[in-house]
């Protein structure tokens, strides 16, 4: 297929690779140079401006935020000189914003699907995302090679443009949550001289497998959350499109709402630039510890 | 080993029949009559009262509660004319009845061992419980081929009473806390038209394996809380037990605090008999859902 | 003063009549032109438009809310045609808003002083209104006539456009938790045999007096909570925007969190035309109230 | 009337004082001989024993907590021996404690009123207290001279044990409440450049007169929380009095679980002596003012 793709970041950039290894042409574009470059060299074509890359049968798109797919994405003059027939947004972006571009899009003739991945930069690279698609169905069934050529798995939710990225936002809410209770535990823990570490090793070795338990376990573990795999401002971002999703449609989440004052607590004390399994330090903090 | 075992529900039973099965010559006591004679088949001596139990090496209890363990154990007659030298509770206590057990235990010259465990009936039949064991290290090391006849593995986690017990209630919390955030995600999903079995799927194949998720996620999926594999009120007991260590230990533990909260109100709307997996059922009927 | 006044809804209305009757010249605008006949038969001008309004010495401005004071008044092309050299925006909006206005008025050469106030309908009619005002000193001082017009005190808070919407959005936060308190305390006691009515008399004449608890321990008493004095999604607007600004300085705001879920909760039941008073109806559904 | 009074603290003593005053033949047991000796000057007859106070028609008793009154007056013993035919317990205490001391004085035959008060030292000292009384209509009307000579004013709630002390419970939920809200909203106003004794005077001269807020208000505008008035482990025993409550009848009290952290972070950060308003330190912590 001729595709066009934008946004050549952590993700994007495997995911544009993985196209092309499947044998899809791909034209790319990105903000600063240097990623075109290496997309180039994977076997990418460079677009000379975002409205070439809108020539391709289909554009997709993997960016940072709301605000990155609006200066990027939804601009009128673009949209109305495209010749691509649909996008794939990949980003994780708030509920609105999905559907206005969706609405957008459809004036300007153009199908819209949302599919936001699960997975980090390693997973994206070995083909391995779990895909969350919604969408027309026609439009899903078109682009399933290219989501087949980035994801182990595609999970279709619905025929809108909002399904997917509220099940993505819900998601990373999950993920929050279950930090979130990880601190706690091990605060308490910590504080009545069970060894963080080794209640970590039971919980995930027992009940709780799997990638999230463990990163973050590892990350409390040791008490280190440096580097960052996803910093801690971008968690409180996301935990703001839950809580954004649930006012909008009236869903009340405490449990959110908590995340959102442990996750300011922990910037105002200047953790911005850790892992947001740095939330933790939080709990272990309004319980004063370590106690000597 | 000689070992008198009391207290034959639902775990107790096949705990006490998986070390007959291993050797052990195994005395039991029960409140009820009924398990007495089903472990007599399993190839037990009925004891004739608590007292006669105490006679054995080693006593190993599975009570319900704090109740339960203080009516029928932390008794000053009982211990002062026992035999046994050491005694493992494997029930889920409060670190208070825990710290006072040992203290108790220790003025009659009897060693202690907590011992709670991870897993449900059926894992307890298949000898597949994970024990998280505190205590000195002398007596840990004494009860090692009982609890390995009982369990997968032992987790060794400190040298007092309260360890262990700690690691339990902190383990339960987090399940607590996993249905809520489920629970939560569905609601959002729901409301803005994902079907929460779908999410389940996604969620359960890809960022959270195991048997928390997917216990709850297949409940939640079918609206189906009955039978119950654990009843609210005593998940509510736990929850508690994780506030009042938290209020032992001074750390504040505001997402137990939000589910102490759900469940009561899953209680006060006529859901006791539910599994507590049914918590999920507050973040629903709070959102006003389903809506036509 | 030559003044011009912008919004006349319930509170403009009985403002702007009080700076005529403190004899100011008052040339008056609303989008709506039953209000503007009415404050004509008062003493005002009606002016055929809002660039109109501009050509006075001062403006002042009382709309609803955020929305609207983008659509009316933030307007480069109004502003730079303006004669004005001071804008009073006695609305109650957000620290973004005021902030960026701030900057556009000044861009302009334009005065601007944040000014909302404490006090509804009534209050303004009696010109009893505590005015909390920020800007620099200059500008508080030349407007300071106009302000004890319409108020009975005027309190500077300091000299940028936020302190006074931050004031105000932090007494519209301790008014709603100040219901939300006695909510919770009512359901407590009903479900406890105490008549929330008698609890509501002993609060009101002991420890909590003034118009905050005697309002709404009334409502509260008679279960009635219509007609609504103040909407309760205008009540979860303004914790909205302490949420906002908490976020915005990093300041976590859990009992802010709480009354966002329950004003979601009691819309999703279907209370929006409710005063926000309703909000302890929440309160009393989790609790299952009344038990028959 | 023949009075025996239990309990001279700082609360105690001038209520007895106030009871002699009015004419009634008063005597006096504490567990500290000091304030005897000042009752006794005051008018007071010291007995030898509690049990001596027994035998007065009347016994009046202020303890500090459940503890206190568990160890000092439910004692079967004593109660079987003695003449009183009524007892008005003055403390604030758990509604268990209350439900079960109505239920032993029955046994033995004697009648008891529930009558906590609000007020402190200085307004017990005029003689100026609200005092909250349930029990027996009949016995309500027997002891209100005497209540009538302690209080400004009697208000009765039902005629069980339980619904004075619910409401005395509620009313210090409220107060802490109130704290809480101030905090918060000093944190955010500080952090926006609002000094928040600037936003206390306009609270406390607008909305929120009375004694609670301006007592509050004060210690928040000083930072300034000693010599304390109520002490922050006071302030959460009565907490965990309403979460206790709240949880017997089934109630969800988010506000008080908020509060319950917020005091156990104040303890675990060395505030232990502070006054109960020093919880506002929490919010500017948690936010990391000041920040330079």
């Amino acid at each position: 297929m001729d595709v066009g793709f934008i946004g050549l970041g952590g993700m994007g950039r495997p995911m544009a690779a993985n196209l092309i290894k499947a044998g899809h042409a791909v034209r790319v574009w990105n903000r600063s140079p240097e990623p075109v470059a290496a997309a180039v060299e994977d076997g990418a074509v460079a677009a000379a401006s975002v409205a070439e890359v809108w020539q391709a049968d289909v554009v997709v798109s993997m960016l940072a935020d709301d605000a990155s797919v609006r200066a990027v994405l939804l601009d009128e003059a673009l949209l109305s000189r495209a010749a691509a027939t649909v996008h794939v947004n990949m980003a994780t972006v708030s509920v609105g914003l999905a559907t206005a571009a969706a609405a957008l899009h459809a004036a300007h003739g153009i199908g819209y699907v949302s599919a936001p991945v699960l997975g980090r930069t390693e997973v994206a690279a070995a083909g391995n995302l779990n895909i969350l698609a919604s969408g027309p169905a026609e439009l899903l069934d078109r682009v399933s090679p290219l989501l087949a050529a980035m994801g182990r798995r595609t999970w279709p939710l619905g025929d809108g443009p909002e399904q997917a990225v509220v099940a993505k936002i819900s998601a990373n809410f999950m993920i929050a949550s279950a930090i979130e209770a990880l601190g706690e535990a091990s605060a308490l823990a910590e504080a009545h001289g069970v060894d963080p570490g080794a209640l970590v090793d039971v919980l995930t070795n027992s009940i709780f497998p799997g990638p999230v338990y463990s990163a973050y376990g590892t990350m409390i573990r040791n008490d280190r959350y440096a580097p960052a795999g996803f910093r801690l401002p971008l968690g409180l971002k996301d935990v703001t499109l839950g809580l954004t999703a649930g006012f909008d449609a009236r869903v009340p989440m405490p449990f959110a709402g908590i995340l959102r004052d442990h996750f300011l607590d922990a910037i105002a004390h200047g953790d911005a630039d850790l892992d947001w399994g740095a939330v933790a330090k939080v709990s272990r903090r309004r319980a004063a510890l370590p106690r000597d």
